[in-house]
């Protein structure tokens, strides 16, 4: 079995650096300690290296693919899918009630973490069930909790999200989809959706699509949107009858061929009927109420791939020989032995640059799901505080493992030459899957719109504020380690640094220049998320610093000195780059914005 | 037909940047004007449009295949290679005496760069018998030139370099095939060859590896390796015979999957012949007088597919609605149509980044391609300077249009959003292909330690100093257009901080830390291209205002005009992030240095 996450650095985020007993102090959590939840993530261990890893080459070069009007996926999902519901992976996080275990959302973010690191292929059949089901859960009826939500924390059947369409791609604004009022109070549904991820396969017996529409006659742009369930088959009191819902096709990709990617198309015969979730023309707001926890759950995708291809690189770079190493006159010595490649300097650059990468990225992701538990269960008057938090960290969450997540995976693939290329080796399946990642859920354009024009902005710089605050708690608390005294005053530096280019651009959008405020949004987002993950690498140092002090969580001395290089490897190399950003985002030359000349 | 490359800017940059004409006037180009060029690289671009372009989707989803102990390719492959050859690709540039045109190199790129762009799948067949014919014509014995060459020259035979072996990847000095003299002067070879880009296929009647091997007893290391012709068929007075090289399979590739990649086996029954070339163990020597001209050629394929991205990114940008502009109140208004995509400053900001990367990454390819051919043929005098020109720039020029190139097309794929990574549009296809070339030909690890250890320092720093010398004439040219003063300031500041850069990392060379003193060789290499880019960005900028003055080339004002802005964007966005990695390259922390501690 090939490594492909080490569950010493997923206990030492989630235990020390996140503290995942206090978030269990949560009236919410109090059935759960830290053993229990140790226990259930070791059983997701046993069945991601039994069940997820061994399949994950065979779902790429065996791909899901469109045969008379089904899509064939591989032969064991069905069996996965019924064994990751028996482990709570469906209704973890959700109330009792409704048949959830109430597990924080950090933990169900770990349980995730695993299974895409084993075999990215298939969590988001799961995921978007759940989500599929929270949707119906927190906005729709008890008649529609009770037909849907138990068929669907069983596994038995899938859920998904339906937005995009094929003229609207990132701008749901445009959506055409269309839902007809019948008299008893149902809609008939008629439009096409595209790039339904988990949208139909022959593993489960139904398949509940929550449909963006929009209701006849309804306002234009996003205000007029609303949200239907809207099954396969209508369950009916003699059993499940068609609704008149078509595959159309499955998307041929690059990567995460495993994973299937429907064309759906509703009402061709007007027969597709939709139940309204919550209020007519709310759909968007609830779904995007769901949105940071989905765009969480990209980034833990796109880091879980990041960790995967860091550890397949670390294997071939400890087992490689080739070339030698350089002697005090510059040459080498052909009669010695080869040395392993690990020990050459580029090749440990590139291993600890992925290392940074992944775990800091890592930190990251589980950092967002803590606010997201405690903005939803937190103590009351914490709340809000917690959601602006996590409302500011979201487009970074979902961005950095992404956009940096590639990067490390490249490297990855660079240390094994010739073989990363070739499909015998796992890194060029890697290199594919994780492209996905900067699109899913609103690109990175997206994500870095949201981030500048609403998030730094919001309730006057609130978010900002609060962030800061959070990193000069951390600062505060390296500054007691002489040994990250250093990194401490970088990152307070940054900080300030930041305040400043934020200076100089906000008033663009004060004068009502918002194309200009908002043409290296991009550039800013990587500025921006460079620092966050900077602030991680902190924290993470800290953390280690205090327990090579206690002893506690019997890491070895090795395994911590690892944490600490690798934070000073990130402040080294990674957040000088911001340098140049910052002189990026200083010019004045609007070279992006629309001119009249034809420059391309 | 869709655009893969863009005629203007090729004439652009070879009559007018890097001026074709005058390269015309060395007295080994006589017979050739530059309209005697143009005929030919637009019946290239014929060739391209109709025989290259329309199948390279079909050899991504056909790709070559092992089947038998044969190599089974595209069915085209064989009219392709014969047609190529009639248009002069295979022996072009080689002397009249030996069967070719006596063409400059620099037009030489120019084809390979019109049929890559088209496929990138092709060139490599033909450029890989053009290398091996070349080997024989410098070194080899009369008759082995008049036996191989003719045949190669016409595209019947194929020619291939056999340099990598299983256990030995970049590090040629373990090679283990060996060469056992035989009482005749031949050689019986025997060992493993892989990685043998166009090694086997049905299209050609035989094969001419030109094969590095280590004749019995020589010394270890490289000054024991050396050079043999091995047909797969021997030619004798009865016609051809085997000649015991046996193909053992295809190794099957993320990308360029329409290209084989040949695992070959010699002397599995004692019976291939091997014809030394040259004198024994200097096999690497002859090698590698031909790499500045292979590096070169994968520089020119990287940045073809990079233009070819460019081009169906930016024709998609211009079709696809998507989203409207900001107004300026910051918000958008729904009832408006929607906009097309390439009006969106994150979009232009994509394409200008494209633009920037391969128009730039070409100019510098023929650069190099110029000072091959001065090196070459230019006036005796000269020919040193030229020499050193083209060793310095060659790593560069292989480095560069693979890294940034990869960063081009992944700006390219992310435009298409998630249809960029389904397999009906080409990007992803592009994004594949191009992800090989940071590893052909020595990988970015490799060239930049050349960069960095050999080429850098040569004869005491000459080679640097002459192109620094080089810049300057562009920054004397610059400064007489008031519009390019800013940007050739820009860049003699740069010249000198790398002079100061410089100025800290060779001390430790001096010192015997020759490990520390390469240690972010890699990170040398990122800072040195993006400066030796900017230095072809301000030429260009040069020959566009020139051009608008003079009205020579007939090219149009907005074209012309993109030029500057293009030269703008790159100066604004990618020279600033020098100033990153200039403060990692100053770190004092020798983080990738082998330490005792394992921190992986």
């Amino acid at each position: 079995m090939a490594a492909y996450l080490n569950m010493d650095t997923l206990r030492f985020l989630l235990q020390h650096t996140h503290d995942l007993e206090q978030i269990l102090t949560l009236p919410r959590f109090a059935d759960h300690d830290v053993d229990s939840i140790n226990i259930m993530l070791d059983a997701i261990k046993d069945f991601s290296d039994q069940e997820l890893y061994p399949v994950f080459r065979e779902m790429d070069e065996k791909p899901v693919h469109y045969a008379d009007g089904k899509i064939i996926t591989h032969p064991g999902l069905g069996k996965i899918l019924r064994q990751s519901a028996e482990l709570g992976v469906i209704g973890g996080t959700f109330d009792y009630e409704d048949g959830g275990l109430q597990l924080p959302n950090t933990v169900g973010t770990a349980t995730y973490f695993i299974m895409d690191a084993a075999n990215n292929n298939v969590p988001g059949y799961t995921g978007l069930t759940m989500g599929a089901a929270e949707l119906i859960l927190h906005f729709g009826s008890d008649d529609l909790k009770a037909t849907y939500v138990p068929k669907m924390i069983s596994g038995e059947w899938g859920g998904t999200m339906c937005l995009t369409e094929p003229q609207a791609g990132s701008s749901l604004s445009d959506i055409t989809t269309t839902a007809y009022p019948q008299a008893d109070g149902t809609y008939k549904i008629k439009g096409q959706k595209i790039f339904i991820s988990g949208g139909d396969h022959e593993h489960c017996e139904n398949f509940v699509h929550l449909v963006l529409a929009r209701i006849e006659g309804a306002p234009a742009g996003t205000k007029g949107i609303s949200l239907f369930v809207v099954p396969k088959f209508r369950p009916t009191d003699d059993g499940l009858v068609p609704n008149d819902v078509i595959t159309a096709g499955d998307f041929q990709k690059m990567g995460q061929r495993g994973y299937c990617t429907t064309h759906l198309s509703f009402g061709e015969e007007d027969n597709s009927t939709g139940y309204l979730i919550g209020e007519p023309h709310r759909g968007l707001g609830y779904m995007f109420l769901m949105m940071n926890g989905a765009r969480i759950g990209v980034g833990r995708g796109g880091i879980a791939i990041a960790s995967a291809a860091y550890h397949a690189s670390l294997q071939y770079a400890q087992e490689r020989p080739q070339g030698r190493r350089i002697l005090d006159n510059g040459r080498k010595d052909p009669n010695e032995s080869p040395t392993l490649i690990i020990e050459h300097a580029d090749v440990r650059r590139m291993l600890f640059l992925q290392k940074a990468i992944y775990e800091g990225g890592l930190s990251l992701v589980l950092q967002s799901s803590k606010y997201l538990d405690l903005s939803l269960y937190g103590p009351e008057e914490d709340r809000e505080k917690y959601k602006m938090l996590l409302d500011i960290l979201t487009p970074i969450t979902k961005t950095f493992p992404a956009e940096k997540g590639r990067e490390a995976v490249d490297n990855g693939l660079q240390i094994l030459g010739g073989y990363g290329f070739c499909s015998d080796f796992v890194l060029q399946q890697y290199y594919r899957d994780i492209r996905i990642f900067a699109i899913y859920e609103g690109t990175t354009g997206i994500q870095s719109l949201d981030l500048l024009s609403r998030k730094i902005t919001m309730h006057n710089g609130k978010a900002l504020e609060l962030l800061a605050g959070e990193m000069k708690a951390t600062i505060e608390a390296a500054l007691e380690q002489p040994e990250l005294q250093k990194y401490a005053a970088a990152l307070g530096g940054k900080i300030k640094e930041t305040q400043e280019v934020l200076g100089s651009l906000l008033p663009f959008a004060a004068k009502g220049e918002y194309e200009r405020f908002l043409a290296d949004a991009n550039i800013f987002m990587e500025y921006f998320s460079t620092l966050v993950v900077a602030w991680q690498w902190l924290q993470m140092g800290v953390t280690a610093k205090q327990l090579s002090i206690t002893g506690a969580g019997n890491f070895t001395d090795d395994y911590l000195e690892g944490i600490l290089h690798t934070m000073r490897f990130y402040f080294t190399y990674e957040v000088p780059k911001m340098n140049g950003l910052v002189e990026i985002m200083r010019n004045d030359e609007e070279l992006t914005l629309l001119k009249e000349k034809a420059h391309f």
